[in-house]
């Protein structure tokens, strides 16, 4: 690319300056941009690449795939329960497409002015494209939403409607007989291009929550994380897992299938003590988004999976097969 | 790449427990990483891809090439005056190489090891070899080195031996009549291949500098952000710039233009008050690096090049033509 296609780019993301104050002490433009979290608070980082033909189809409406691109980096800081400050855009372009470039910065900069994240640095080379984001927020001194704090008898819980995103795919690769309706289809294709991060949840799980993770490899995949790094088990009941109304027209174990490994949810699976279920569900009303208790954490490791629903005393049902508890063995901690 | 395959990348990058304190508070492998800068400081952030084919040759050393996607970035905080603290890494790879992985990571985490910055976060995707950094430091309040503080009457300094890495480009496209000698080729090849990022220098200038930034395009191209944010002009002498002992195979035209306008540098360019002349001496002394006066900024807003030397009133010479002017206009400030 020549150099004034490189400030033409450049000109697609100015930070818009109309709502909130800049957070960067020194902006975009020198060779550092020099913030601060606020007394107390340490600094949360996270980075995450998207590339084409491996994370979007080309074909992808470019102002869902830049709302995506950050989202998927916000997803993050919500899991460790930090509030968005400030982030940073490597662009790798194959050419200069205004209007592309247009739609794909118009829907960054709306998410980025959601959350009051600020960019503050990027840089853009001509290649195969790709979209690296590294974004940081604040938490407060020592409550970070971990991993590893997940202890017996903590109830497991899951944010919003899992499976969505891969219903979605498996409507793009037509294996759904008979195919989606259109209503359908454009609602899942939506959680999938544009992903809603949980920032809020995270918040108000800050102090709540004993661990938390952002669901983006599936449930299982995910929760496998959560149980090897705390040291402990659990125990999850199919029957308590929120089916989303879109995944009704599936066949009940794909259903399972698309909740449990689906990917790319983007919701916060996270572990709370029993006593502080009230709070739970109070937190997930105050963020606008529904939780669910799926399962609790015990001291045996490894995950089992009953067939019956949430009872009195918990899961219930006899156990499953194979058929899932393998998830959470695929990848290391 | 399959899922092993991810676990295998991620051995490579491993923090070395070796040296140093850890700066992470939570390291790589939750959501986010948790860094906090010490109190009273502030954090530099910035952000540099480079990508294969633009940015370097596929046959390049994976070592030097590890330690230069480092330093490009690490440079970028010396010119801000921060100390590093700690970076993440996106890679994409092509293919899972383990010869190669070995001896990117080796050159990467011992430059690293060296400035005592951390990687804490990373993401690999499968894709044309790209490499990107975003680095953070930690500088005073309000001390960081920017690039809109030179004033009228201020000394202008480059640290080093600009157009060293230039003279290796043009080796390797077989411009030069006759061919380098060996020697030489190898020891300009290792400034383009593995730069050093004058971290040491950028510490010594806090408070000294009345504005840096490094030189990665060109030194007037990039004097031309310095002039334009300052809004200030400047006068420089041919006679003052440092020509390199490597230089001296090229005709002298082409020594100049390999040192004003050769880019991939990586030194520091910046301006101090005359009155601060010795200490600024002093600074390169101690950082191990020399420093050149080489021009000085006055309040008319352009850049006047004279043919002459130093003299004991400042620049001295005829103005020479726009062959070197020109180039800073070519980028927006």
């Amino acid at each position: 690319m020549s150099l004034g296609e490189f400030d033409l780019i450049a000109r697609y993301f100015q930070w818009s300056q109309g709502q909130g104050p800049r957070r960067a002490i020194v902006p975009n433009g020198d060779d550092c941009a020099v913030i601060a979290p606020a007394a107390g608070m340490q600094l949360a980082v996270s980075t995450d690449t998207l590339v084409e033909g491996r994370h979007f189809l080309s074909t992808v409406d470019p102002a869902r795939l830049g709302h995506k691109a950050l989202a998927v980096n916000l997803s993050d800081l919500a899991a460790c329960g930090a509030r968005p400050l400030a982030f940073t855009l490597a662009l790798t372009l194959p050419r200069v497409d205004q209007a592309w470039l247009a739609g794909f910065s118009g829907g960054l900069l709306a998410l980025a002015d959601e959350h009051g994240c600020e960019l503050i640095g990027g840089d853009t080379t001509a290649g195969p494209l790709a979209i690296g984001i590294t974004v940081m927020g604040e938490v407060p001194a020592g409550q970070a939403l971990l991993r590893s704090g997940a202890r017996p008898g903590d109830e497991l819980w899951v944010s919003g409607w899992p499976g969505e995103a891969r219903l979605a795919l498996e409507a793009f690769r037509g294996t759904l007989v008979p195919p989606l309706d259109g209503a359908t289809f454009d609602a899942v294709r939506l959680r999938m291009e544009q992903p809603t991060p949980r920032v809020a949840l995270g918040l108000a799980l800050r102090g709540l929550a004993s661990s938390a993770i952002d669901v983006s490899d599936g449930l299982l995949g995910d929760l496998g994380h959560v149980l090897r790094r705390s040291g402990v088990g659990a125990v999850m009941a199919l029957g308590a897992l929120p089916i989303s109304p879109w995944l009704a027209c599936c066949p009940q174990a794909e259903q399972h299938d698309h909740v449990l490994a689906g990917g790319d949810d983007y919701e916060l699976l996270f572990t709370a003590p029993t006593s502080r279920h009230a709070e739970v569900l109070a937190a997930g009303q105050a963020a606008g988004v529904p939780v669910h208790r799926i399962g609790r954490i015990d001291a045996q490791p490894g995950l089992r999976v009953l067939d019956g629903a949430w009872a009195s005393e918990g899961p219930a049902g006899q156990p499953v097969s194979n058929r899932w508890t393998s998830f959470d063995h695929f990848r290391a901690g």
